[in-house]
């Protein structure tokens, strides 16, 4: 028996709906293709926020804002820009509505003489900002920040992993030469390694995309890519140097110390709600969530056995005194988040409630707890033993000293189990595409994770490399990256038997 | 001679202008009536998310995010909201752009069956899932609160004052009775006053609105209003008791203990972007903004008197460690925020722009203040002694201990000067039509600031309240609200001669 009415095993893809609808993550909203996030789905996002915008903040980004509609001219200026975003863009044509015909429609008196795009992302209202702010050398590097609501219209949608609005942080920053924005680039790459590491608990491979996976008008692009339970990879973010690209299409130049006119070389570099989704599909168990504490909004929930008698205002009060002395605790460099869940429920709807979301621990708390100054909890990450839910009574002192390190211990396990998970599931023996076709061709037995290959490759471009596309998309393959970490030596590319110039990793992906 | 080139006194719709874009708040945006939020500016505003952030959660509501496209049928439903905001709506008519006759243009063939409205406000869509979620009065209340962008299209914008998109936050909830309700609608108006009286150090007057000035669907709409230095009113928030209109128009419904399915009544209440425009109005002198320390992202700022010799070095490390030192302070119930600005500009440069965004302490560190371990100082509100610039030098062990207490006299000093000038410009004296028309309908001398009348009136409703909303409106005047707290017995009403039954604030307004 599990909380969630259907099993990882049974039925990923439904496990995952259930997963975001029990835990309170969101639900879809009546606006096709778009979701209602919801408490503890807004509330770890928040969470990410603050994380991310703290280190973005310390590496000398400052945050600004800007308008949510885009003239549809800025998209004309880079070719590759806009065929890459035309096909989902949300176009705004009127600006007012009206009875006609006793239907409220809109104004044809009112029609937009130039169409507004609902910004997919901002490269090009930020790089025409840039064209007026840059002037010398002096305005070097200019680095900014931005969190914001995008929308790609996208046709088949799915809660976090792919919805038409979603929303982001897009970093843009401008630099004097290739050499200071490639450096821009890795960083960004770092600062999301960081978060979605150490914070989400999410190991990563950090590598450069393929040619024809870049950013539409991007030099190189760089992501972070994940694993899901199901083997699938998921991209956790991306960074990308944009070359000169953008600032030949909306003339970002400055004068460099010898007084000559030189075009800024830029970067753009984002982050969005889908990480969320990656984070059910990496933690989640038959259960539901589990948050790693680091992310969690509420790392330490408390639920009062209330039975509405005489006795439950002590034992409100006991756990009111309890949430008070861990809020006072220290880890992950801030206080401990300790809540009282007094809401007028069942205590074991409650229970059930936080296993479902994932608090790393919950705490039952009945009179004889309180009588004996004892703790008794549940570790959401140890919540059974066989069928039974494993509780633990410990001295309430105890309990309070050592909450910081039993959070430390919760998320160090699920990072731990999800590289295990990442490494296990890395093949780095299929060396023909025999091997691969053979692997992953094989008739699909559900409970069988098929996971990445990490493969040598001859780096082809134009129309090989788009040959070798169509061969992996007939697997439903997909080339992820090319990690960081190469060997010095490679064996022969797995599509053509010439020498190998590199190593990528193919997954089917999100 | 100013930092500014235009005075108050001289035009001050231009200084406002001046101050938004000397002060690096914000620019217009070639999005028509939309604005680039500059990192000044968005520092500001992330300061008021921050504070109002936490007051409205520390009074049990919750962060959701719901679209910000609402399908255009879900605003027929409340006829009176439609009719409010019908007029300002970007509509969305088309999913995707298409090459068309060598032109990019809206694809016909994407045209959408239903128009979506970026969102002007979301009573409507956050109504519906109110109605999904709420069954029984165990699930009442609901309180949420959403941090989001909204659109009004506006046909004439003022910077931060009137845009067509602003950021915002909405709170949404919903309550068994009207008592409930209503406490929820007065609790909002006190989080509002709190963080504009004692963060943002604007004094205002709390009231209702007239009949003619609620919120489109609401029942009674509640303001705060401010004094900006031209006399002039501005709103400086809203909350609305919105009865059971959108509970009608939406079915939100619940079961209450007796098993009798009842209406829900709800509320909503918002403030805006806005606020920061009404800082500067209420703050800025001729040089600039004078940045309350509660709200400064940076409240104390170190410029290093750079030469760019070898003594450089020290001297950075000299501001670095001061800046630790200020750091570890509390004010606020926060730490110290104090910053070295080590730009490459010069330091006279770097000392007017900290001026003009109002830094509230700019420190002016040179090589003899290091070693003689002092700290050469300038307080934004202590600007000048006649014509000169007036610093101050300390010992650096005294300006660290006394930082925070400069910090609060700071707040208090612009708090101050802000009620004196309310309470000096509210007209208590204008008892009849004629002494209205008389004070108001005089010549408009620039330079005399004609401030707000607190008048009785007969209350009057519908037609008559509509006449005299028009006479008002001949003098450019307007109800601002009828203030919470009342006298005991009025004068007889200025419209109409009728017995008073309340006394209003008449101004005229942004």
């Amino acid at each position: 028996m599990h909380a969630l009415k259907v099993t990882r095993a049974e039925d990923f893809p439904e496990w995952y709906q259930a997963v975001v609808r029990e835990a309170d993550l969101a639900e879809q909203s009546p606006t096709r293709g778009c979701m209602i996030i919801k408490a503890w789905g807004m509330g770890l996002w928040e969470r990410f926020v603050a994380e991310m915008d703290a280190r973005i903040r310390a590496t000398g980004h400052e945050n600004y804002y800007f308008p949510l509609l885009i003239p549809l001219s800025f998209f004309a200026k880079e070719a590759e820009h806009v065929e890459g975003f035309a096909k989902e863009m949300a176009v705004v044509t009127h600006h007012r509505l009206k009875q006609i015909e006793g239907e409220l429609r809109p104004d044809p008196e009112a029609e937009l003489t130039e169409p507004l795009i609902i910004r997919p992302t901002s490269e090009t209202i930020i790089g025409d900002a840039f064209s007026r702010w840059i002037k010398s050398y002096r305005d070097l590097p200019l680095k900014l920040n931005q969190w914001a609501n995008v929308m790609r219209w996208e046709m088949r949608t799915r809660m976090f992993l792919r919805t038409a609005e979603f929303l982001w942080q897009e970093g843009h920053t401008a630099h004097a030469d290739e050499a200071d924005a490639m450096e821009e680039t890795m960083l960004a790459l770092e600062i999301y390694r960081s978060v979605v590491e150490e914070v989400m608990a999410i190991p990563v491979i950090l590598g450069e995309k393929s040619e024809n996976e870049r950013f539409p008008g991007a030099e190189r692009t760089y992501s972070l890519e994940a694993m899901m339970q199901d083997g699938k990879a998921l991209q956790a973010g991306t960074s990308h140097y944009l070359g000169t690209h953008f600032a030949e299409a909306q003339n970002i130049r400055y004068q460099d110390k010898d007084g000559n006119l030189q075009l800024a070389h830029t970067t753009s570099w984002g982050s969005t709600t889908r990480l969320i989704g990656a984070m059910v599909m990496v933690h989640g168990d038959d259960d539901g969530l589990r948050t790693p504490p680091a992310m969690a909004p509420k790392q330490i929930v408390i639920v009062p056995m209330l039975r509405g008698g005489p006795a439950d205002a002590e034992l409100k009060d006991y756990c009111a005194r309890l949430a008070a002395e861990l809020n006072k605790q220290n880890v992950f460099d801030t206080h401990v988040r300790a809540w009282v869940d007094a809401k007028d429920a069942k205590p074991t709807d409650k229970r059930w409630d936080w296993v479902r979301r994932g608090a790393p621990i919950i705490c039952e708390i009945g009179p004889r707890d309180a009588a004996g100054e004892q703790v008794t909890y549940i570790e959401r990450t140890a919540l059974r033993e066989g069928e039974k839910v494993k509780s633990r009574s410990v001295s309430r002192a105890d309990f309070i000293a050592e909450a910081p390190q039993m959070l430390k211990a919760i998320q160090k396990h699920l990072f731990d189990a999800a590289e295990q998970r990442l490494s296990a599931n890395i093949r780095a023996d299929l060396r023909s595409w025999e091997d691969l076709a053979a692997y992953y061709g094989a008739g699909d037995d559900e409970s069988e994770v098929k996971g990445w290959a990490r493969v040598a490759w001859s780096k082809p471009s134009g129309m090989a490399l788009e040959e070798v596309g169509e061969r992996l998309k007939a697997l439903k393959l997909t080339i992820r990256n090319a990690p960081l970490k190469q060997p010095s030596r490679f064996g022969p590319c797995v599509f053509t038997g010439k020498p190998g110039v590199e190593e990528i990793l193919i997954a089917r992906a999100y």
